[in-house]
């Protein structure tokens, strides 16, 4: 498929195209003109002025790719920047349980420097027969809450037709079960929100790549790749975490990356290690499930982290990341 | 969680059930009154001479599990017994793409022995830039050539607003992509037709029977489990045919067992080698992608079988399973 | 690098490339005379009417590849043809343990069927702390209960050092810990009797292939290839059986190969359907574990069968086969 | 199996134990006397007052588990200490191929911070065609060269008869494919000199540890454990770095753990991020390639580093131990 970055608005281009049997889309990203379209062999015909320059790519994406994009994007999630200088962190709870759980993580997560709440109200659990979250209720919670202490939240999104619960939401996370669910990638490419796209665990970095760019293609750019751990023969952790991978989808890509240290660990003293260690090998973003008493927690007590430790966490983080000229 | 087998309705069950803090379900599953509720600790407290026998678990999943049911489930598709003496043969295009095309693979493959038409209409592409399928229109066209030829058919469903237009497919099959779309899961469940369920390419067989969990727990016990391969690092294939893992899930469970051979294989010369290794493992079914020219499909040339092919598979299908004590 | 088949022995060839800068080696293969060399830059040069044809290869191996050599190789193995039409059962216990035990299992399989006497005795063991076998004496010990049932005999070898213990053994196992030793590898090519090649659980086809050319570039032609499962996620069976990967294996190469059912099994009850497959797949040899009484054994006392069990096996195998065209 | 910490000698046990049916071994490790020994049930019975303590596992391993041992073992290469405060980086190239070329890096990584000399000479490469490395020579080069330059050296051995060729390196490495040689890992064992033991790319890491104790086992403490990438689904990167699995090693036992960031990286732009990863999550050393020209290399020219690169990525990992209350 081929890539088109154009100077005007390409009208010329949609006759041209219109007469032969390629597909193809007009779209406006990151404050560029942008055609794209395929099969190759229609698409390297078109010339005019108005083509700026031109990618031609074997990957099965193209619009999340460094190939015709060199600058990093920043995504901008109600004022809080992410790909830039900052480390951000968002921190929350696993699963929203009620209002004084999430206001206590809240208050003590801002106070230690995180800039986004997460909370997580419609659950995708294994067994049908686990906890599956508060639902609307806890979507409303949770927008109620960042509203109260300041900061924007982030939470999952699991059947189209509940999209527009999250209206007030700042940021929608599409989940690891989801990564491939292109009903509901499209869906939230039009629904224009940030998006926080974890990576599937049996998904490798073209796919995840791939994924973004059903986001894009419905004309959402503010997407941050979200690496979770992946399934492999190891069981002492419970799944691996890819920091490799992570950076070869930066690398691949101008999108930001973000880790999650806390679902690869599976166990509390792993999350601090696995946090320093995506910091370190450039994440821009981290996802820290944190619970007030985590050994009570309805979800994932084994890998929450209590506020204290989260505190601990955040100051070793300002410390790593201003050794590699970053700050958080 | 508790599984109890009833012998009557258990109304009286109700009203202890409904003064303890216990989540709870009866179900009318397989010609049973059961009841199905957690915690163990409120649940073992029951007792009627209603109960039958109880069954407690540690495992994620129950109502497909093998410990309350002993007697293998058969799986009726409209008149085809999936999960009895016979192994079941459905095949035909892995993507609809015209009418002809369809028509002509229907017909070749009822000749050579096929029970059941497959055919792709809505696609999950790893690529947003890929053939997408012809969507509802493919799905009117596999329907009515089915009742031209004479067969049930199944395809896929990718999108639970899509669920009304499969109101004449026998089967509905739940992709590998989506087989932790929890949402798509009850949605099938509660539609009611049997459902192929695949497993998903990083989910263990645990996580398989949990999804298997989601559908019947809505009152379809319907379910034909299909393993179609899982991502490890062996590369020489597309993907790695767990005939193990299948085996281990038939014998987990009362489900019958399918076999993808033509996903894992991702090349035509091996799949012959994977689809009898999966019925002498004891598959009850297979799904295999059948297409008239396949170097000219619009998806997945590479591992489509000719017609001639197929007719020769049948035929040594037919052999095997006659050599085990089936037939075919 | 590249291969080519001579009609003479090559001498002319031997002086051009003794000017040259290449790497080479003649060898006498299948009662053919092959001459191997890189880099390619050199080889291509070559040049004299007794060169038969010529291979040039991307792959990291060709001694053991199809694209030299399409006819199958059949292997010796004291009598016992490997790679014909006969399906071959090499059977016995994992470990030895005393005479009477191993004395009980080669008769009893013997007249079952099995063509070949296994018999562990330097047993290669995660922990230090496990039953490691009754060496030298065990070697002893298998070759005397073999020369006494009538069947040749197949142990595995853990030590390059060891190697003329193992004069009187018909076929040395190399296994799946050793299979990228190349100091043992080379040690087997030189020794010349047959070699049981087990797949690295870690490894590739083609790293499985590469160890082959170790062997047979030491003039050894007699290896047969032995999938016994991989390293993956799942972990319902001990190992993941690669079906496909065995059949990859086949017909990229010339070699016979093999299955081990029992080690992936890791339980009895799927050793049947593990050892079916295979064979419907087009294993060439069956290697199988059989215990008088198996709960009882020093090592792997979950995955071994009862000679009651194998018999049966046995029975279902040559039906099998003879539905294959084949016969056990 | 049950491990004793004991006062004394426990000359008095010998007795108790000689007359039973127990498997037994006294070693003097760290300072301390211990005794190992199984099956469970006849060591249970041990009774005197020489026994400090006694840890019961139901691992595959003990002598490297902090069960017994919670002080952190400091492991020392000619008076450079692993495990300590400092973050220990020892580098050079993959393969030593002459004089030049191993003084020249030795003295550049020297300069930039290096405290131990790394060099290649037998090479385990998959193809039995690549370049195997320059042997005894390379060995006797890798030597001088560390005299000369003031740095103790660090080389592979790959096969227990050439043991006695490393009298003068100061540390043995054991590699991937020889993870579980139990041979080789007998004879690091018996030879005291420090190991450096890399995971096996398909071991879990109670194997790995279970590894450690065979070296352990024979009296020899001084074990790193280093973690060099498994094997996974994903293609991007060559191997996939488990730094989860690195800490629980570390956490697991009380030996120190080596990052290798270059063999998973398999390209040179993600060497740095692995290695600050690995640093950050608590390496305690690492171990890089470094090439005069790495594009000239005659083994994995992908995934050295020039030594300018080396150097910049001393200074950042330098910064990065002080912000972690390290140094190096």
């Amino acid at each position: 498929m081929m890539l088109f970055v154009l100077k005007g608005k390409g009208e010329e281009l949609k006759d041209s195209l219109g007469r032969s049997s390629a597909s193809f889309k007009f779209l406006d990203l990151y404050g560029k003109r942008v055609l794209i379209g395929w099969p190759d062999s229609e698409m390297e015909k078109l010339d005019s002025p108005s083509i700026e320059f031109r990618v031609k790519t074997k990957k099965p994406y193209v619009l999340s790719s460094a190939e015709w994009k060199k600058e990093r994007t920043v995504v901008d999630v109600s004022g809080v920047q992410i790909g830039g200088e900052e480390v951000v962190v968002a921190a929350g709870p696993c699963a929203i349980e009620d209002e004084e759980q999430l206001r206590t993580v809240a208050k003590s997560v801002k106070a230690s420097g995180a800039k986004i709440l997460r909370g997580g109200s419609f659950k995708p659990r294994t067994s049908p027969y686990s906890f599956q979250g508060l639902g609307e209720q806890g979507v409303r919670l949770l927008v109620r809450t960042g509203q109260e202490v300041g900061m924007p939240v982030v939470s999952e999104i699991l059947d189209a037709r509940h999209i527009q619960l999250y209206k007030e939401v700042d940021m929608l996370q599409l989940g690891t079960r989801n990564a491939q669910n292109f009903t509901l990638l499209r869906e939230l490419g039009k629904f224009g929100k940030p998006v926080l796209l974890k990576r599937g665990m049996g998904n490798t970095v073209d796919e995840w790549l791939s994924a973004a760019d059903y986001v894009i293609y419905e004309g959402n750019g503010s997407v941050v790749l979200c690496e979770r751990g992946i399934r492999t023969f190891e069981t002492s952790t419970r799944f691996t975490l890819d920091v490799g991978g992570m950076i070869v989808a930066k690398l691949s890509s101008h999108l930001p990356v973000c880790a999650d240290p806390s679902h690869p660990a599976g166990r509390r003293e792993l999350v601090h290690s696995l946090a320093l260690a995506s910091v370190a090998a450039g994440a821009d973003m981290l996802l820290v499930e944190v619970h007030p008493r985590p050994e009570k927690a309805l979800s994932d007590p084994e890998q929450q982290l209590t506020p204290d430790s989260f505190s601990l966490l955040m100051e070793r983080i300002k410390a790593l990341a201003g050794a590699l000229g970053r700050k958080a």
